[in-house]
């Protein structure tokens, strides 16, 4: 059965091994900042820059394993019903972004969604990972330039993560609402999810 | 006065606010992993995924500025005599990717490198962040594939990093020997630095 993760929050959930979530992108604009952590050693972690290295890609595509930083594969992501453009580029939101943009303190941030969702499930977090950012349209241009631009996916498009090891995955509803990466109309909307057998 | 970094060897440094430190890649063909970290708080460090993005592009050029996880510029790219080819993309090399390539336990690795060359300096690592892989040529194809490739640098080729903050700085003239990315005689070699006021 289908979970909000509501609009700028974030969630922790334990995956074991062989367990699959299924992530929705409900009004198909809204960014998911992703994290996966080894539920026995929480400093191993998924690592887009050992997963860039392993796949020979910038960006992950339906049937690629998710690396840790120990080079270990800790998931699969075995279904994508978007256009397949996610980001492992760029660090998530958080407060030092927006107060570069201006914004007054306290705005909600992925950063922050990250530690507390952790917080949550408890788990102290010593560090925080560039993630897997889930139907964020980051192109590359000329193998050289990257801009933000809206996302591709439609209502309803999913993704399906499968672990490999026991996990914690963390998912963040991006709460940017400055640039236009959950939409043209800069709107942050809650998503979905459910765990599969 | 110019200092040798030997073969497969980390050195950190401290570098005041304001100074800067030449590195000389004295064959040519040498990758040199880079690391900075604010000397008062280390958990603040240069953070490409957060340079990624405050640059708006893959790689660094002469006169750009290197951020932190805290989006806080920490270093100036001052000079750069070689064509500028370096990479952000790819996590240092580390155990787990020797033992990939069936190599035996002990390989010198950049990960290890950085460790043990933090620890003469006094500082304990909780992390190692994804460095700047000076003259590492991984040329993106498609705006989407990368390749690992022979450096570009010649002999004598230098860069100059003006600090920002009062910073320590990492290098480590990585080991590689598996891969071309250290010339195609996969032979790590020494490389020279020096203070500059």
């Amino acid at each position: 059965m289908l979970q909000e993760i509501p609009a700028r929050s974030g969630k922790a959930l334990a995956l074991e091994k062989g367990r699959a979530v299924k992530l929705v992108n409900t009004k198909g604009s809204q960014v998911v900042d992703t994290w996966a952590l080894n539920r026995l050693d929480t400093s191993e972690y998924l690592s887009v820059e050992h997963t860039r290295r392993m796949l020979y890609r910038l960006f992950p595509e339906k049937g690629d394993m998710l690396y840790s930083n120990r080079r270990t594969p800790l998931l699969v992501l075995e279904d994508d019903t978007s256009p397949g453009q996610h980001d492992m580029l760029l660090a998530c939101c958080d407060k030092w972004l927006y107060q570069h943009y201006g914004c007054a303190p306290g705005h909600a941030n992925c950063r922050d969604n990250y530690l507390d969702a952790l917080f949550a499930a408890g788990f102290d977090a010593h560090l925080v990972p560039n993630p897997l950012n889930l139907w964020m349209n980051i192109p590359v241009r000329d193998n050289r330039t990257i801009a933000l631009d809206v996302p591709l996916s439609k209502p309803g498009d999913h993704v399906v993560l499968r672990a490999l090891r026991d996990l914690v995955v963390v998912f963040s509803a991006c709460p940017m609402d400055v640039t236009p990466i959950n939409g043209a109309d800069k709107t942050p909307q809650p998503v979905h999810y459910e765990i599969l057998p």
